[in-house]
């Protein structure tokens, strides 16, 4: 070493044989990096009068301990219980997470990328816009995995992106509430789908299509309207499903939002939740337990996916080899039949 | 202008006898800065060749166009709300948002205040946490401060702390509620509390103890008993209130989500809402005109908080002159009455 120039990291990783990165992570205590190693190369960084620059340091190996987290909504309890999920596993780690809100934009999402990688984030995971989806774009991603920087998609994936990916069977979800209501002995059942365009939509509303087809019910387009998932735009399109000559009666609304201002509607036409109209909703999220009548509904494990995904990048973290396995975690969507299904009603010729 | 260093912000301010930071607001684009000045500057600037240098540019001005949002939680629909009412004002003006969660912790406050003020944030909009509230630090505040960039407590804040705020008047909204009750002819009042040591829990507590006090109802320790604002917390303690030698008569209910636990209990314990029990919620969470039976409850307008912080922000970004006015908008709460206390059976008597 000589003499006349202050030790630098490479100087201490040449004589450990290990990466300067891993020199960088020991002195500056990250969780991943064994407690002997550790204390030896502080040791030793000590003794040789290394003297640390931070933001050299952190230029070198992106240690800033921050994360990015880009959802598209924050309006409901789910993207929170993802978060939450997060949270729950990369705080006690010492992470600090930016969360971003893309309002389903494709600009806004690219600008929060854009935004996160100057600011050095150590890995970003994405729920990802509907124009995003809609629009095929994603140089924008790209860049992340360029910038060598752990890419995780949650819950909204892009398909034919090669990142790891946490999601939920939102199709089985759906096939399995629709069936359900089939077999409550439901002989029109009507589906309140979500807004246009995003995968969530399109899963819900194929498992329901192809429930109806296996057991052999036909598909009528008046049965099926739009709402964007809150509870008022649940309101109008079931009215209209009442008014019907030939009105439902079952519904599965796309969450359960939808699901409660469905029966809202019921309830105001004089009509009997779950014997003349029969509601399944999807989220379990936690008033449907207790609200009136209970509201049968597909769980889905919101806070799992935070926490897979957190597992994911930290096994990305230590194994940072380019043959390293994409994974693709598909978590079950389960149903929770609760009183707004439970028909006392069913002829015995039904519900086989 | 000397002939041979390119041409800086300063030469530019100085030909416009304005400031540097008014020249890079304009080259831009910052949304306010006058449409004129602008293009005039800009047209100068490209006339001498001016050359920017984004980096000394950002650190000459602080423009980052990105803002930061700590909030204690996520989990609840009120702190979304408010999130939603600043991006409504401050994404179409191109602000970027890191909304941070500091899971009521100080340590992690303090450090997302640290990571924001190292990201150039300009601006900081926070909702303190509940272990801030409790020790008393505002060092890390002081910091905001001392730095120049503008500080504004959004729900929650610190009394003693010179800064602006925009806060709901939670006292006023629980006295409301419980005079409501007491108006519904009920004689025995429970309050299903919020966490210990939160402001927020403590206000309505107040609400509901002078409301009582001022009807001269006897304060009765049996009746008040603790919640964490989620709806499985209300199971337990309201089943308490009920099993009660003397069971309350209405219930006052922290929150929304504690009132749908409440009304769960009343009807599992074959008691009618709201003739036998009647409860108020505090919120008015979109489900709240949807359940059944549909539920009083106290608005709380969290989006509001977000529309008015973003126009103090905005206010003091065009006046940054030291003698500013803190500005302290105290938004009012409303009951709205529905049919979870609307009783039929009022005696003449009661209700005065």
């Amino acid at each position: 070493m000589a003499a006349d120039r202050p030790v630098t990291i490479k100087d201490i990783a040449r004589k450990f044989k290990c990466s300067p990165s891993t020199v960088s992570r020991a002195l500056n205590n990250h969780p991943l990096i064994n407690e002997d190693t550790r204390r030896n190369l502080q040791e030793y960084a000590q003794k040789v009068g290394y003297q640390r620059n931070s933001v050299s340091l952190s230029l070198l190996n992106k240690r800033t301990g921050t994360l990015g987290v880009i959802v598209p909504t924050l309006n409901h309890q789910h993207e929170t219980a993802i978060i939450d999920g997060l949270q729950s596993i990369l705080q006690p780690l010492g992470y600090l997470m930016n969360i971003c809100v893309s309002n389903e934009s494709y600009l806004l999402e690219k600008e929060y990328v854009e935004k996160l990688l100057a600011n050095r984030v150590e890995g970003i995971f994405l729920s990802i816009s509907q124009e995003t989806y809609d629009s095929g774009h994603y140089e924008h991603l790209e860049s992340i995995i360029q910038r060598k920087v752990p890419l995780i998609f949650i819950d909204r994936e892009y398909e034919g992106f090669d990142a790891c990916r946490v999601t939920i069977d939102d199709y089985y979800g759906a096939f399995a509430a629709t069936e359900h209501l089939i077999k409550m002995g439901c002989q029109r059942i009507a589906h309140l789908k979500g807004p246009h365009g995003l995968a969530v939509t399109e899963q819900r509303y194929k498992g329901y299509v192809d429930c109806l087809a296996k057991y052999q019910f036909p598909l009528e387009e008046e049965l099926m309207v739009t709402t964007n998932f809150g509870v008022e735009s649940a309101i109008i399109p079931t009215q209209r499903l009442l008014d019907l000559p030939h009105p439902p009666d079952g519904i599965f609304g796309v969450n359960d939002q939808v699901a409660i201002g469905a029966m809202y509607v019921v309830r105001e036409n004089g009509l009997e939740v779950p014997n003349q109209v029969a509601i399944v909703g999807f989220d379990d999220s936690p008033i449907s337990a207790y609200i009136h009548p209970t509201l049968t509904t597909v769980k889905r494990p919101g806070k799992q996916i935070g926490t897979e995904a957190s597992r994911i990048f930290l096994s990305q973290l230590k194994d940072s080899s380019p043959n390293q396995l994409t994974e693709n975690i598909v978590l079950s969507a389960s149903l929770i039949v609760r009183e707004s299904t439970l028909r006392t009603n069913i002829s015995p010729d039904q519900g086989s």
